[in-house]
């Protein structure tokens, strides 16, 4: 406490320069181009007031104000209570507004009811951030909603960023700063891992976590409700900043999902993101937005928004610390091929299950390498891989087995496992690994089994920066999941092509001048024209007769489709005839189709008939289009009948697709080889199909008016004869009403 | 020291009579009626010789007299070495028939060489049991299996038990035995635990583990190379120790899956077995059998092993200790439907989450027990299902709630989620939940976050037994797999049977007489009809005008097949004909049968053609049998086409079938729908198919000289109108050439 305390009696000076900067938003950019907050308020202030500090032990006033000055804060701390000459032995004021010299960060505890007069008193005073902990808002319902509506606009127009309300607090270990204003009993030890919590009680948790397993952070933060600064604010800030080399996140909603794929995308090709995104489940999303307001997400969309940007999605907090305690120091593997080292059989063959089961290879050594290895390990070791060297390996055969493996040009990285037999000491295994990675450029993890063994073996690794584990299919897990992150990020994205034929303008046009609802057959038809996608080709008959000719012309057999602006679900109503051989069949399916609607009482429904050939061969596939409310449109992609309805072998991408995604999204499903040839059947044209998918796509993105689209089936022909858009189906909702969910 | 050292003193007698009954088989059986072997030389010793009992720390010799001595083995022990007047101040002795009076167990870790002439000496001396700690035998090749088999005979002839050789030792916490025969530097708390482990390394760490997590350990058994005690052998002994309440095994081999099979599927119905099954993936099985030397398993077949034994099988060491946490206490839920009670919203998002993951229900509650909630709880608290009553929540508010949820009748067990606020004291918390516990009938688990608040909270909870866990998703998933494993000992597993129209005898006698190899076409008609298969009719025509004239007699259309007793795989040569329409078709079909067989030059394999009635309309099916090396058969049914080969939507199960086995078995791959009236198909008679699978599966398990059979297509018609095999394929091997793996 004597630094901060000599620091607090000297005051904070904000640099007006940088203050300006972000009030008029010429400051720095995100990634992506857009703006980027500027957080050094929250994260890097000079200067902080305490407002509701306390002197009275167990409340949270007391316990930032302690944690404050405890943690060593490097500038002066103001505890702001009215009628108190001191809290907790420094200087309190009544008043924010009475503090001599700037105030860069508020933390607010005070009641609820005082919160808003409270932001507007450090608007006031010129306060740069303020943290509201005090709850009480959005989770409560609709009016704490507006009351944190307002607190929220009542800080943006004073250029004050907002953190919470209803949150832990805030962290930051930067030797400059040495924040801790929060209320958790914990302080982490300082490092490169930034971490963001959208849950404060899972918040606490972390901060445990961080320290039990010594885990070191950069900054911590809180987020609350989000009423202002988010987890894309966040994610961009941490993007620029030299003390940060990894991303933690737990969320349970995404404030802006496109922002967020669009900054987590270019962020993830540097730095890695981990996120567990909680309320995957129906009812986990009713406890979701219970808790905290949000809209329900939809788990199709996260995993879609997941494979697209490269973050590294775990299952639990603890996974969450697992990834943390690799990427914080490792390097990334370069591929999936990984040597398993150990002085025991058991874990190497959890190990190696694991490996198969999460993806990663574990390939046959190199003779040369087993020679070698066979040179000190003795007859009784086994040198495929896993390399078993047996319970009597010393240290030193650690420490030559591993260099080897390290060596060895076909491996990528190393797991090395270690069971405390009597003899051997595990601190001179760690320090044998330890010294065998120094050298190397690839990752080297570890597993030291039997928990009496651990922490002497771990200070060492640890000093070393090599993660351990306490059992070998995390270490596996950990590795295959940073393995995959490799691939993302050195994957080429693709572009998104210029497709000829597709007059993406015109597309949106017919969409934006449609009514409401499903689109007639003859938009239909317009549209998929606009776009450059063949239908089947035929024509509107408007009598028996008229279609009887249409068929004679087009050649047998033909589909018979109902043609009526009011009816969209044509099957349904028996409205489709298909492999109608001859004109006989043509009259004969008219009068099904006229006599089906007469008995639902719809005679007048009937504008015509679509006579279009059948088309006969190819694989039936889907594409479709669907718009979720809080992540927007998403492209399915699908075999068509029992592959989609009843095994789901069915795939999701955010549109637009690029070129490569198309590829991927293509080759995602299951029935796949049903397009490549399967049994002797011809190959599909596959390419044709890749174009289709990004031409709907393009217009999903550019088109937020187009809420539904089914185009089902659509038939892939064989190679070079491309792909038939059999039957469309396409709903329109213009912003006034706004799109259901789909 | 000192209880044990006395005890020391007095010699140990053997009971003549029960060692008598072990020797000639008359003791008692294990619960499938096999006589039980006796292991209480092995697991309640009177008296312990250690042969290679060693003064030099560090050595295992030492460590295990150490162990011995230190935990207060409740008898004499008598350490063996030459030349020594006293090891670790116990008088020895040069050889162990020098020792007067009985000795029950000798611990062994003399040098390789030594073991036989020892274990010998054991023999002569009158020793009950032996466990062999020295390694060098299966493991490290054919001479040490050769060797491994002679020790194992001597053994049996003197009526001795072998423990391994290759192990750590054996445990006994009882507290008249209190035996510590290991190297392990850990002496696990007593309890009613029984664990096995065939790997020593992992054994080191499971006792680790147990004392760690306090886990109460009734015996401990390192297997080693199973040369005579088994898997099996301790899981019959632990079925009547009243001290075993829960069984857990490591395992990377079944000795004898049969027999596993019908003893763990009686002895789960009332006490379970968890395990560990390891060498699941094909590189896993490599460096299993490296290690063990066993044969490799077949993760299908041990797939169906679980399934039909109800065995809980986990997938780490790890979840084998969470799961013993919850057995070990808590009585199994009656159902899938759980309460989730926590005071922070985000854990309570992740329990949820994690329920419906792992086939858990969150039920809404009812309007009544929301209403007594909510006389006590806060207005924010959230009363719909996870009960989330807000970090205010004190003792007293969790013992209320949790009373009031167990107390419900629509909740089967209750999850506590708890994160230490500031203020509430998680050892109060504690104490709350144990005793709201304290008067139900149903489970209680929790998850105390935030490593700092554990210890505490969880000193209370261990007095209470109520396991508690670090992360949410652990409780839940142990949760899970306790319901899924109390629907399985609930479960009525049916009956084989009696089908009309079944003559196994008969069917059998086809099979036994066959030559080996493939079965003649004619040979397969006679065997499905002795199993009340129906084909689809036809007969055998041995010219093109008697293949029309038989197709005319049977009607149009028909299938032409090669009739060949040398050629299996008749599609292969293009000798299979469908759809032929008329008599011409049949002539045209005869024809390219024949060109196609010349054109191989194997006209004269052609003896003839199968001509059948097209069946059409139904769903197609396929219905096998194969049989591994190890597991013995496996049944397999799957939807005909893409859905066995490209989606792998098969299932598996161990024959013989219950008609309750194939009613589930037809009901668990994805496609059954197809033959349940999708999309309103008619309904297909699965009635008749689960009949077809009781009797493929009652020939596959009566008769092992059938090692390969393939039905397929199976037709399934409509209900009524039962099943047609239309093709079958039956492979023969005789005992003396051993079948090969399929």
């Amino acid at each position: 406490m004597t630094d901060s305390a000599k620091a607090g009696t000297t005051g904070a000076v904000a640099d007006p320069a940088a203050a300006s900067a972000s009030a008029t938003g010429d400051g720095p950019t995100d990634p992506t181009g857009t703006p980027r907050r500027d957080l050094s308020a929250i994260l890097r202030p000079r200067s902080v007031a305490v407002i509701g500090a306390s002197d009275r032990a167990g409340t949270i006033g007391a316990e930032i104000t302690r944690n404050l000055v405890l943690q060593g804060f490097r500038g002066p701390v103001f505890p702001v209570r009215p009628n108190s000459r001191s809290v907790q032995s420094i200087l309190a004021y009544g008043d924010v507004r009475e503090i001599p010299g700037p105030v860069d960060l508020a933390i607010v505890v005070v009641r609820k009811e005082l919160v808003r007069s409270v932001v507007e008193a450090c608007a006031e005073k010129g306060v740069r951030g303020v943290v509201v902990i005090t709850a009480g808002f959005k989770e409560t319902g609709p009016e704490g909603l507006a009351e944190e509506r307002e607190l929220a606009a009542i800080c943006r127009a004073h250029g004050m960023a907002l953190v919470g309300p209803n949150c832990l607090g805030v962290v930051t270990t930067d030797p400059d700063t040495r924040l801790d204003a929060t209320f958790a009993p914990t302080f982490p030890p300082a490092g490169n891992v930034a971490v963001a919590s959208q849950s404060g009680a899972l918040g606490v948790a972390m901060l445990d976590y961080a320290r039990e397993l010594n885990i070191g952070v950069s900054d911590f933060v809180s987020m609350g409700n989000k009423a202002d600064v988010s987890g894309n604010d966040l994610i961009a800030w941490w993007a620029d900043d030299p003390r940060t080399r990894v991303i933690l996140l737990y969320l349970e909603s995404f404030g802006n999902p496109q922002r967020f794929a669009s900054l987590a995308r270019e962020v993830a090709r540097h730095k890695p993101i981990v996120a567990v995104k909680s309320g995957r489940s129906r009812r986990g999303n009713l406890a979701a937005s219970s808790h905290t307001g949000s809209l329900a997400g939809a788990e199709v969309a996260v995993e879609a928004l997941v494979e697209e940007t490269g973050i590294i999605r775990v299952d639990t907090v603890e996974e969450l610390f697992d990834m943390a305690a690799f990427l914080a120091h490792q390097p990334v593997p370069r591929g999936r091929r990984v040597g398993i080292l150990t002085n025991a059989g058991g874990p190497g063959i959890l190990a190696t299950d694991a490996a198969e089961a999460w993806g990663l290879q574990v390939p046959d050594l190199p003779d040369s390498l087993r020679r070698e290895l066979a040179t000190f390990l003795p007859a009784a070791a086994s040198l495929r891989n896993p390399v078993d060297m047996i319970a009597s390996a010393t240290p030193d055969d650690f420490r030559r087995a591993t260099t080897l493996m390290l060596g060895c040009d076909e491996l990528d990285a190393v797991i090395v496992l270690f069971v405390p037999p009597i003899i051997t000491n595990p601190a001179e295994v760690g320090e044998a690994i330890a010294a065998a990675a120094a050298g190397s450029d690839k990752p080297v993890i570890s597993c030291f089994m039997g928990r009496h063994g651990v922490p002497e073996g771990l200070t060492t690794l640890q000093a070393a920066h090599i993660p351990s584990y306490a059992f070998p299919e995390s270490a596996v897990r950990v590795l295959a999941r940073a393995a995959r992150y490799g691939e993302h990020q050195r994957r080429d994205p693709g572009t998104v092509p210029d497709l000829p034929d597709l007059d993406l303008a015109a597309a949106c046009r017919i969409i934006d001048q449609a009514p409401e609802g499903w689109l007639g057959t003859a938009r239909v038809g317009e549209l998929l024209d606009a776009l450059g996608i063949h239908g089947p080709g035929g024509g509107v008959a408007r009598s028996a007769g008229e279609a009887a000719e249409l068929a004679r012309a087009l050649g047998f057999p033909v589909v018979l489709k109902l043609v009526s602006d009011t009816i969209s679900h044509k099957s349904d109503v028996g409205g489709v005839k298909v492999d109608l051989r001859n004109e006989t069949d043509v009259f004969e399916a008219w009068e099904q189709i006229r006599a089906a609607l007469a008995e639902r009482g719809r005679a007048e429904a009937m504008q015509g008939v679509l006579v279009q050939p059948m088309v006969s061969g190819g694989v039936e596939c889907l594409v479709g289009v669907s718009r979720d409310p809080v992540y927007g449109p998403l492209l399915a992609f699908g075999l068509g009948g029992v592959h989609v309805e009843l095994l789901k072998d069915v795939r999701f991408r955010i549109p637009p697709l690029t070129d490569r995604a198309a590829a991927e999204l293509v080759r995602s499903v299951a029935g796949f080889p049903l397009l490549d040839g399967y049994r002797g059947a011809p190959k599909a044209d596959v390419a044709a199909l890749e174009q289709l998918l990004i031409r709907v796509g393009a217009l999903a993105a550019a088109c937020p008016e187009l809420v539904e689209m089914d185009l089902n089936p659509v038939i892939a022909l064989p190679v070079g004869k491309g792909v038939v858009a059999v039957d469309a189906r396409v709903r329109v909702a213009h912003p006034a009403s706004p799109p259901r969910a789909t």
